[in-house]
């Protein structure tokens, strides 16, 4: 039996698996085959490379391609698709410019990603009108943006890369129009902290539509238009941020289980139902730390963890990959927003029996001059006074908050082991009661109260 | 019995503890006798208010004194010094101006603070010569720089304190060399990064003098110069800032039974070797939440937690205040450094097998414009993996951190734990491998190479 590694998808989890396997056995054959132009890059950081912040599309990758080769030995083929995989015989078909092959493997990772949504709406293969993925979709929006000079851009979906978009269009002079079917902006958000973010891009001149589905788009070669409930807007450039799912159509033709939301299902191993494939990153579901379930949360700090377990096991290894509690932080037009964990709502639909504690707290100490207040709402289980998650607001000292509560989340803490947590405290950084303290501290006295009243 | 309530110190801890009772028990009478002129105020403010940062000496009063009497109907006593306890008949012995009292209570805390040392040295009265622990000698500080205008400070001592208020000094145009008798500034810090922070301060103009023990002030009435090892300073002004010790003189002498570094022993409850005796703050040893072992470590952070846990206990209530990680933060001179934890050399004293791993990563997605890397050294047990302490330092996205990892201590997670934290990632705001992430995997390194050694 071949000792070949073959990975199918080499942006971040594919290359940290690959990576991660060659440094647990130098002996072992890897071959990573990418569909697209590029591996190993951050697309994070597309927003900012779109808003000229990053010059080159190559300052996005993590490794310049001749390294894998040159330092790691790892053979990495971009342009390669993986056409099908045959899990009886053990081989990958793949397909290279014309040319198709097949190739035996002894252990797979699968890390194909997640696809953008697109809506089966007219107008949706007009030019100008982009999702934005890949390195390769954010090169290709950049030269239309060169080649075309586009004044008016609608963004669909007010999710993080449609929020981040919005702010990287502006920046570049374009007069926004961004069109979010649910009533608020980051859907699932609690609508107070949404509605702030909202009045901030509104403020910074994006003309932000809420409760308003896209319906169509309207041009003859380009796109010169965009209808949606509620009215319609001119548009010289389209990008549809509406969520994406997980790539799992090989994995799925190959009789592999799937699990939460389509992706691929693994275990703790990041084993696939087939004990030599693996999967990693987008395409892969994942397991909430907080309801102990299944979830599906793609993001590039997660694929990168489930990448190195997946390859260290692909290589003989024994590793887990725990779980998560959902960290997102997104910062935009001056604002820090970030939640982990459960929102209120979800830990009702969870079974729990959640209260959501709201206070407000400068990030710094009230007589320093500093980035103003944190909005914190800090969601509890009434039943265990488990913190089951928060969601932050601010100009600034949010993201550091949010990882601390998200370790008390990964611990199981209760708010009154959070509320005793020994934080730091200098008046440039933060009040001698911090805002998580302030939070927990409140969560106490809500169920206080409410236990008050029940008697 | 009498169902009173006396609180002796009236600072941080002794109005947390005050106001915590009088919240769980609106019947009880609440009386609180300080020494100073002030109450409820933030003490770790006073470099700001002296470098000019804060205009009155009232806006670092957590809450106005009226408001005690007022809303809370807590009774205040400021200039009311309590001279003695007597805990066999109940009683507190007070001087207020001229007239000695004794009055009852039912159950005491004791929150008496710290005093700062001062060092049994020729000189050490003249005018000119200051110690910094209350708002009272902060005011005398600022008074003297009023009137006397003084050019040159010379600080004793490169702690926390000496640092601030060397910034401070700087800010006012004063010239100001600061005299360590260590090796470093902030001794018991990592040297290396002690050393980064010396340099700062040294950019900043100050005159940094470590292993330069003060020998002497000399002036007539006034401070005019200081000797010290290794060299003089003229000086118009010194400030000692050599660190503090329990102001536990009237514990002692009631025959209460003393703990770490002579500070106040209490349990869990903060409850003493008297059943209705309660200490909490700078006079009271708490417990290391590492070693599990009674520990010194005066912060107002601490105070005031251990406070609340003083005033609902001594109110009949049954609460605990777990122990410390010892987390402390110091922004001056354009960084933050951090720790919390043990260093390394703690962790040895305490048995355990301690190796610390350094690393360097930028704050932000290294394409972002931030505020640059972030050096963290992370100390980790080699017989348990366990996580026992970290120090960073960068010029931002420090603080956060250090909290996420004082978490983890709270937690006693391994490295293993810690490098699959779900840390939030958005580029402006942390890289997609956190500081964290990277210094977790490189301890995970260190043992790893250390293992592959020992074979």
């Amino acid at each position: 039996m071949t000792r070949r590694l073959v990975v199918v998808g080499g942006v971040a989890a594919g290359m940290s698996a690959a990576s991660r396997a060659r440094r647990l056995d130098p002996d072992l054959e890897v071959l990573v085959f990418e569909a697209g132009p590029h591996v190993a890059y951050g697309a994070c950081g597309l927003p900012y490379f779109l808003a000229g912040m990053v010059s080159q599309p190559e300052d996005l990758l993590a490794y310049p391609l001749d390294s894998f080769r040159r330092e790691r030995n790892i053979h990495v083929y971009p342009r390669h698709r993986v056409l099908s995989l045959d899990l009886e015989h053990k081989l990958v078909r793949v397909r290279a410019g014309s040319t198709d092959f097949s190739i035996p493997f002894g252990r797979l990772v699968l890390s194909t990603g997640a696809e953008p949504l697109r809506p089966d709406l007219p107008g949706a293969d007009l030019a100008g009108v982009f999702t934005l993925r890949t390195l390769a979709d954010g090169v290709a929006i950049r030269d239309y943006v060169r080649a075309q000079e586009p004044r008016r851009a609608v963004i669909v979906g007010a999710g993080y890369v449609g929020l981040e978009m919005a702010e990287a269009f502006s920046r570049l002079g374009m007069t926004v129009t961004l069109l979010e079917k649910a009533g608020q902006v980051l859907p699932g958000w609690d609508a107070h902290l949404a509605g702030e973010l909202a009045k901030a891009a509104r403020a910074a001149g994006v003309d932000v539509r809420t409760g308003a589905p896209l319906q169509a788009m309207e041009g003859t070669t380009r796109v010169r238009s965009v209808t949606f409930g509620g009215g319609s807007a001119p548009a010289d450039l389209v990008l549809l941020a509406l969520g994406v799912r997980p790539a799992a159509g090989l994995a799925a033709a190959a009789g592999l289980r799937l699990g939460a939301a389509g992706a691929i299902e693994v275990d703790l191993h990041q084993q696939t139902s087939h004990p030599d494939v693996f999967a990693a990153g987008d395409c892969a579901q994942t397991r909430h730390l907080v309801t102990g379930s299944p979830a599906y949360i793609p993001l590039g700090t997660t694929a990168n963890k489930q990448g190195r377990v997946a390859g260290a096991n692909a290589a003989g290894g024994n590793e887990e990959f725990p779980g998560v509690v959902g960290t997102r932080v997104v910062a935009i037009f001056g604002l820090e927003a970030a939640r982990t964990g459960l929102t209120e709502a979800e830990a009702a639909a969870a079974g729990m029996d959640p209260v959501t504690a709201e206070v407000e707290q400068t990030a710094t100490a009230g007589f320093y001059p500093g980035p103003g207040p944190v909005r914190v709402h800090l969601a509890v289980d009434r039943r265990s006074r488990r913190v089951v998650g928060a969601q932050m607001l601010g100009a600034g000292g949010v993201s550091g908050r949010i990882n601390t509560i998200a370790a008390a989340l990964q611990g199981h803490w209760t708010i009154d082991e959070l509320s005793s947590l020994d934080l730091g405290y200098a008046p440039p950084v933060a009040p001698v009661w911090d805002p998580i303290l302030i939070a927990a501290r409140a969560a106490e006295r809500v169920l206080e109260g409410e236990n008050r009243a029940d008697q």
